[in-house]
């Protein structure tokens, strides 16, 4: 600790900008295995990750006390969102069902730009605790209605949504992708239009009609990183924005029990960690938080008595599994040891290939070949659900020291609204 | 943040005294479960607990790049004891088995007194790895001897121990007691002599002839407890001391997938934690520095796609799971739901009783118990073994400050060697 330190602590300035990420899903078993998911083995250290060089914190994640101890995204998001615990499934509404004020609405009340960039369709839990209130997470159709009927002293809540999710936005009922455009936003529904948005429109960008494609099946700039660039640099302003961006599918592989995506999911996220971390630290206006709403699927690093855990096997594959098991169940012929082994990238014996006898379904060979990569990896799971542990939380820029510290999930909220507040 | 803070920061002594803590096994799944376990039902909120409190960062326990993502206890403490990676198994040696030189002998050549508080025999791998050499944990004699046998500048590497061994000092071959003895260390083998040891006099206590007893069997004061407040008592001097402390049952509790003991383990590590912090924080000179070395057992808070963990059902046990089943071994009668459901404190269906028919073997009942426990509390396992997530590092007093990250594990060490310095 020198004085230089001491004087740049005393002048933090408060943060005009505030970019938010979740992580859904993300218990520190993933970001632990993402470091040895990333590690150079030609090198003698282990190479440390984003998150290593971000981590201020842990996070307790229990929703209102009825519930018990383990959340789902939506109280966990709604507790991030308001600062306020409440029941499993509920948007934006305390235990009641009344509405909370969100960071957002707050954020728009001020007079900041405000914005979404989620890789599941962005009506889904977490984007919606932000900027809606329902009493169930299943509402999607309301949710999406409420994204264009709600406003805040006569405003859009959001200036810019990405993600996924035209099949809720475009529907026999009502086309809200017309409604949004006659209210002058741009719509998008091509990634590559990413880079050429009109800085003075509001932009809706749905590029899928649930969730996006998995990172593992995607040969371009990752996802999530495209468009968080996007919207970042759409939402600079004078009066400051806000803007959550949650790397949706981490929680979809780890309810699956999906390591090769969950870890892919994950390198989308720490890329674009890395890009906002830079952003962030070559400015003097901006906090950027990062954390968990939970863990997801009891993923373990090693299992079974063996102390191994060997992500090596995760590096070579040329599809997710489950597009490489959606691609096999298509086929009329038995499924061959060889064609295994060039899509895992990895050797697989003819006595595992015979583990496929019978299978013919799309979800039995998605099972079993998950099996396979467990067994390789020697990764352990003990449920398709939530788990209780507590999660992270990872900071940088103005403010970014008062995560530096055990919290619950409101504290979080508590302090960003005091930011906004300007305190 | 204000000025009295900056200048107390700028003022921050180096310590003469480091307490360093470890619970072995305890990785964040059993922190968050001790939240849990001791949360107060009866009050609206979650007590935080003494982890929560003293919550710095995180750490990161791969063992040396040959061995994988995975350490055992030996490598783990090897490296919290001397800054260096080595193999599974190593006790203070390198990887071509060369001894390195640990924390303890660096404070006995500065002078300072040491000691070892531990729930494990005190020849186990971590207080091993911290006070003797050996390229084999399993060489417990040898370990033992080395106690008695190595020197630093003609002294003792160790002014206190205190744990469990008994069989191990007290051999056929060798009696380390009477070496001791003569060598005028004070033996004890009786709990209740902790109070009224000779401060002038180095100490030797054994109270068991391996590990201690289950913190759930034992209905007088806390072990770690007890010995860990005798320890610093006895230590305390002009020079300074080191004393590792170890709760060295969590990892037994976990091997063995025994939530119902994990969490009593955890409840002596917090009250022996509490009473440190206290004792810390009302001095000027020493660091408490308390870390795991390792998670065990793929313990998950929820598990089979149940939103749910119920630590509730672990409340009213009148006795260790282990020490329950061997109760039930020796009886002539079958097992019936009454009995069960007095000794595990919650009630036990007849159909339930009826999974013990044909159990009478101590093992088979006491696995039998367990899988009622896991199934009442909702409780997850994918090991008998260790997995390879990041723990946590908790500090205060003197320089705590340095923990305030993430790190790896040999990075402790080297912290610590550095304020041993005086740096």
């Amino acid at each position: 600790m020198v004085w230089a330190d001491l004087i740049l602590t005393a002048k933090d300035k408060l943060a005009k900008n505030i970019i938010m990420v979740i992580g859904d899903g993300m218990g520190p078993a993933y970001t632990t295995g993402y470091r040895y998911y990333m590690d150079n083995i030609n090198t003698p250290q282990v190479e440390t990750t984003i998150f290593d060089k971000l981590l201020t914190g842990m996070v307790s994640t229990y929703p209102v006390n009825s519930q018990g101890y383990v959340t789902d995204s939506a109280a966990a998001a709604t507790a991030l969102s308001t600062g306020y615990k409440t029941y499993n499934g509920a948007i934006g509404v305390d235990v009641n069902k009344k509405p909370l004020l969100t960071l957002m609405e707050r954020a728009k009340q001020l007079g900041k730009k405000t914005g979404l960039v989620v890789t599941s369709q962005i009506n889904h839990a977490t984007p919606a605790a932000y900027f809606s209130h329902n009493e169930s997470r299943k509402n999607y159709n309301e949710i999406a209605d409420s994204y264009f009927d709600d406003k805040i002293n006569g405003h859009f809540k959001a200036n810019l949504m990405l993600g996924g999710g035209s099949k809720y936005f475009i529907r026999p009922d009502r086309n809200l992708v017309s409604e949004f455009k006659q209210a002058d936003f741009q719509y998008i529904d091509d990634l590559s239009k990413l880079t050429s948005l009109n800085k003075q429109q509001p932009v809706l960008g749905l590029f899928a009609e649930v969730g996006l494609p998995w990172t593992l099946d995607n040969k371009n700039e990752n996802h999530l990183l495209a468009m968080a660039k996007a919207g970042v640099r759409h939402l600079e302003n004078n009066e400051g924005y806000v803007l959550l961006v949650e790397a949706s599918q981490i929680d979809w592989a780890g309810h699956s029990n999906d390591i090769a995506a969950a870890m892919a999911e994950m390198q989308d996220l720490a890329e674009t960690l890395t890009w906002l971390k830079n952003y962030v630290e070559n400015r003097d206006d901006t906090l950027l938080v990062a954390t968990a709403d939970h863990s997801t699927g009891g993923l373990t690093l090693g299992a079974n008595g063996d102390y191994r855990w060997q992500p090596e096997f995760l590096k070579n594959l040329t599809a997710s599994p489950k597009s490489i098991a959606t691609k096999l169940a298509h086929q009329n012929t038995a499924i061959s040891a060889q064609q295994l082994t060039d899509a895992l990238g990895f050797i697989i014996t003819d006595q595992e290939a015979n583990l496929f006898i019978g299978r013919s379904d799309e979800k039995s060979i998605y099972e079993q070949i998950k099996l396979l990569i467990d067994s390789r990896t020697n990764t352990g799971w003990t449920s398709g659900g939530h788990t209780g542990i507590d999660v992270q939380v990872f900071a940088t820029g103005n403010g970014a020291k008062a995560f530096n510290r055990h919290q619950t999930n409101t504290d979080i909220a508590k302090q960003l609204f005091l930011v906004l507040e300007g305190n």
